[in-house]
């Protein structure tokens, strides 16, 4: 497989946008990313969202963000795989210019959850989990993670506040990106009595809809000095899936999803778990977030928890984690979620993560999550 | 590019399938698929559909079916882009094998559409269509597809009788097709004396939603002979979007998608049109089908409507077209339809067409819509 680099990034800040289409954030995003590369034409588009056709109605959108892009004739290819899509969509990228088809691939992923509210938004959540025997009892994701976290504090003799720790550490790195949702500092106590969504899950504690785009472009390794001196390397792409019907999952906490998809990826990019510098994790609530760090071998089982209280996950700690403030405190655009933890990582390995800069950046990590935690990508990019 | 064959190919029977799920008829066909070439294992998964997600309110499909078809740990890819889904998620799978990346890459298409009806039905069947300027006003694919048919009829001087005889060639075609949903012939009288569906338009000039499902298994060319005696070479995958807003094309009666496409696959192929043996066209209306035909560069303008009049197009003709019925006679099951084109032209290619068999099929086309006619694939097999 060819070597394959990024050369340009975008995104817009995540927040409720009544004023913009979906197609007005994507081609927003896209322009960015193609203006940071000096690139005005790309022969391939890849489009991740999760979301578009329950939400807007939406389908097609390779064309539709090609038309957008006044790209006519491009290759366009709308990936989906719930929050997980943009890194798919970036994956399949990867790939198409691996094969050397691609010469130019852009990669734009895009959801707009503010279009819908009440039963109409829950039904679009609910579309990544399997409809007939766990959608169709009524349970939400925030239900199900809250399965999760009662279990993972009594297994683990782990406390609430030590799991609550995650999102004190994602809000603290929101507090100083731009392109952040929730620029609000958060205290252990605040998320704890904040109030209730799921027994014993509290509101500080997940992530919540809203709209995004977010944009990658991608050539062959070997041409990357030509658009940018900075060119960042993909390591390695790969993602699994798990069981679909989730209590069909022998341990509820422990995705095999995750930990087949790592497992790929760390040998792909002949990188040891204990080798990443920073990772970007999938903390739709903090739990699966936390047993996310688990199942990437950069934790061991209940001591993700532990890591997070200790103060390990900020930008000056050991391993840090959702640099720029996570799906909880970025804010989580569904299907663009997990590309925009792509461009943070690239910001990162680039040294233009501005206030949120890591000193050290040569290989980073970003996990994604679909359909709770029935599917996931890793995806691990470095420096050159 | 590395090369790629296809080795393996099932289908469910196109029809209204009340008793199974959507999950159900994915693995049907892919099991098939996979016992055509004696395989039980791949590492990649590509999976089409354009609706799951607003008929069954279903995502996250590439998990889905890896989980139906125990393929845990698979790397799953889920494409959609109308009713061409399956033949673009085709086009990702065979970009994973040449990259090297994939080993064996099952492509599966499945749509489920007799799970809703009414207005349920009617959204679903736009979400391919641009939909603030386009849906939005309250308009049908069939609708806009008798204005192609109106301006193809003053335009070219051609009559209604003659752009009639697609269906009857579908419909001739699909009465020896087991697999197809409507095997009954027709006639031209039969077809102008139909109801009505959008004027002047007739019923059975369309194709109508169904249920089904597609599959087929590609793996490296020089790989092939492990699996079966009688591979097939994919020759060109390419596809391009046009206007996404229908009314900004500068001639209604030529799809840009089509041609640049085409153009495209021509291109790699290393084949002009006149060599395509037979082919594959997406006549979602019968206007639509001939006005692709001349897009793919193999009937002059306004003169498809000739050719299928005059009898070119049927299996003893000088043009084979829609060979086991099309998507008017075999049946349209959505982002499953231009997989069954790419089943079909495998079997033609191997000589297992059965009563439709060519006596000559060396290279065979097929092509499909997305959106009315947003966007096109094209992908072109050869027998090696």
């Amino acid at each position: 497989m060819g070597r394959v680099a990024v050369i340009g990034a975008g995104c817009t800040p995540v927040g409720e946008f009544y004023e913009k289409s979906l197609r007005d954030l994507a081609v927003e995003a896209a322009l960015k990313a193609m203006d940071s590369a000096g690139v005005s034409k790309v022969d391939f588009l890849y489009v991740g969202s999760a979301f578009s056709q329950l939400v807007q109605g939406q389908g097609n959108l390779g064309a539709l963000v090609a038309d957008g892009l006044a790209l006519q004739g491009v290759e366009a290819v709308a990936v989906e795989a719930s929050d997980a899509s943009g890194a798919l969509a970036f994956h399949e990228a990867c790939r198409a210019v691996a094969s050397g088809e691609a010469n130019l691939a852009l990669t734009v992923a895009v959801d707009k959850l503010s279009d819908v509210t009440g039963s109409e938004l829950s039904k679009a959540l609910m579309a990544g989990v399997e409809q007939d025997y766990i959608a169709f009892t009524g349970v939400t994701l925030r239900g199900l993670a809250a399965i999760l976290h009662r279990l993972y504090l009594e297994k683990y003799g782990v406390t609430h506040g030590e799991v609550a720790s995650l999102p004190v550490v994602s809000h603290t790195h929101a507090s100083t990106n731009p392109y952040a949702q929730y620029r609000n500092k958060v205290t252990v106590e605040q998320v704890l009595n904040s109030p209730v969504v799921a027994e014993p899950l509290r509101l500080l504690e997940v992530s919540s809809p809203a709209d995004g785009a977010a944009a990658l472009l991608l050539c062959p390794l070997e041409e990357a000095k030509k658009y940018t001196d900075k060119p960042v390397e993909v390591a390695a792409v790969a993602s699994a899936s798990g069981n679909f019907v989730l209590t069909e999952a022998e341990d509820l906490l422990s995705f095999k999803a995750v930990q087949l998809a790592a497992g790929k990826a760390y040998r792909k990019a002949g990188v040891a778990p204990e080798k990443i510098d920073f990772v970007e994790i999938h903390d739709s609530a903090d739990v699966v977030g936390l047993i996310s760090l688990e199942d990437l071998g950069l934790a061991g089982r209940g001591e993700a928890a532990k890591l997070a209280a200790r103060g390990d996950l900020y930008l000056q700690g050991r391993l840090p984690t959702n640099t720029m403030g996570g799906v909880k405190a970025r804010g989580n655009p569904g299907g663009a979620t997990s590309l925009y933890q792509l461009v943070e990582v690239f910001w990162q390995l680039r040294g233009e993560a501005g206030r949120n800069q890591l000193p050290k950046a040569e290989v980073g990590l970003a996990q994604s999550l679909g359909g709770l935690y029935s599917f996931a990508t890793v995806t691990i990019l470095r420096r050159v």
